[in-house]
């Protein structure tokens, strides 16, 4: 039991709340509170009282928290980028087997059995490079290896990744295009990683290549996108993202037979807290006992 | 090597006569074979020779030569079932997600995000039932495990099915249904099957169920589906295969949201020739070398 005083914000979710208290930590308002669990968005973030020494937020990406200047390094702040892993994981699994197996032509086509099947790709025996291999790509690459794939990781430091059968930094990309069928994207939308997937990336892909985007729009270059669909210099793009965010109404994409866009939910928001609740129960506790806590951000590294 | 006499039929396709002719076996007419190696379909097919001591079928399921009764018990029949198996287990698996996934709505809908977001599902932490699971469950099975999914698989002994938690008869399938989330059919069309998955079914399975059907459309009572779909009864259903097939233009199947078709094409019949190839010159070895060979289909056990 622990009398660690924590705020819920800015809804005291139920599940939320009673995750925390099943630790033996009272749920405060903030101005009493060494802990903030934040269930909102930037745009709402609080003026953070200096006995804050933790705050949780909801979400993998935290991009928008970082150029809001809202993360200081005064406190710990951690993200939930662990939590959603497997679940983003298993999205892009789905992405990728829907372009692959000609799941978007057969919704709106109506059994136009040839042009389809020959369109058809199977994911076993192709190479999928994960561009940004980390927590995702951890929860991504047993579901690839069990589907018969061959798996090519891209992370910052070249640290070889588990599972795959080769790692590339992220500087040797060039190299790693002739080498891979098709591509998820699942690194941080940072200053460096802005348009990482640009025209030249699509020039160098095979014409059979399908582009999975579960991470942020921004990683890709979209304009270069879609001349690369229409061109058919690859095979279709699957994505969860999109920068702008919805897309245009207007914008081509929506009406490229080869493209398939979800709206933003490869980790729905509809019952999440419920779903977030032990994770934050197990953080407080770890807090509270000295050990190391899951998702922690280290800005000057991640972002 | 082998001066074994093999046929290939109708079309002299030509990685399938290479692959023979790496066996060491002559690629000769019908009038002087002792195997025939079949590319068509079952109503072109030739009378037999009483030489013929070995028909190879390119296709997985074989009802239609079944029915026309041109399996007889005079000589060796195999069937390419375990050639498919990885290939539609991919397939059934690209449905599923897809469903869960709201694939389909997404396609259709354009970023229509809240009600898209709280209809999707995971297949993570869900049992999926495998109806009928032979070469094909043997395939999905360490698919859905790696999903981190759990199996129930269904086949007529009960014997137990590997990395399945729990394997049920045919008979006990009343008891199957409470336990389930997801359907997968993957069982042969016979007397029996047909109409396995019927209205009782749909009642008895939970509300967010989808059920996924790569193997005959006649296994699903297809009139009792519509009703079930519309009532919803079950979340939706993922179809390879309908009854008829395709489905009539008018069908209601084609304009609810919640159906996915995909036209037969879990095993895309384009370049399939090629990749049947090596499986056709690994059975001819057995064949000539006596040992046991791949597929040989048993009518009295499995028809």
């Amino acid at each position: 039991m622990s009398d660690l005083a924590v705020a819920v914000e800015p809804i005291a979710d139920p599940y939320v709340v009673a995750a925390v208290e099943s630790t033996g930590a009272q749920v405060v308002d903030l101005a009493h509170a060494r802990v903030l669990v934040w269930l909102g968005d930037p745009g709402d973030f609080p003026a953070l009282p200096d006995e804050v020494e933790w705050v949780a937020l909801k979400t993998a990406g935290i991009e928008g928290y970082v150029r809001a200047g809202i993360v200081d390094d005064r406190r710990i702040w951690t993200n939930a980028a662990g939590f959603y892993a497997e679940n983003v994981a298993e999205h892009a699994l789905a992405l990728l087997l829907s372009g692959l197996r000609q799941i978007n032509t057969s919704v709106l086509r109506h059994w136009d059995k040839e042009p389809i099947d020959t369109a058809v790709r199977t994911l076993r025996s192709s190479t999928v490079t994960i561009v940004g291999a980390g927590g995702i790509g951890d929860a991504l690459i047993p579901r690839l290896r069990a589907c018969g794939a061959d798996i090519i990781a891209v992370n910052r430091s070249g640290r070889a990744v588990p599972g795959a059968d080769r790692t590339f930094t992220v500087d040797e990309l060039a190299q790693v295009w002739p080498l891979t069928d098709h591509v998820v994207v699942a690194a941080p939308d940072t200053a460096e990683t802005r348009h990482l997937i640009n025209a030249d990336v699509f020039a160098a892909l095979p014409r059979h290549a399908w582009v999975v985007n579960i991470a942020r729009g921004p990683l890709i270059d979209q304009q270069a996108l879609r001349t690369a669909l229409v061109a058919g210099d690859i095979a279709g793009a699957a994505l969860d993202v999109t920068d702008p965010e919805p897309p245009d109404p207007d914008d081509p994409l929506w009406s490229l037979p080869n493209v398939i866009i979800t709206p933003h939910i490869a980790n729905p928001a509809s019952g999440l807290p419920r779903e977030l609740a032990p994770w934050v129960a197990e953080n407080i506790r770890r807090f509270t006992a000295g050990t190391p806590m899951l998702s922690v951000i280290t800005p000057e590294r991640d972002y």
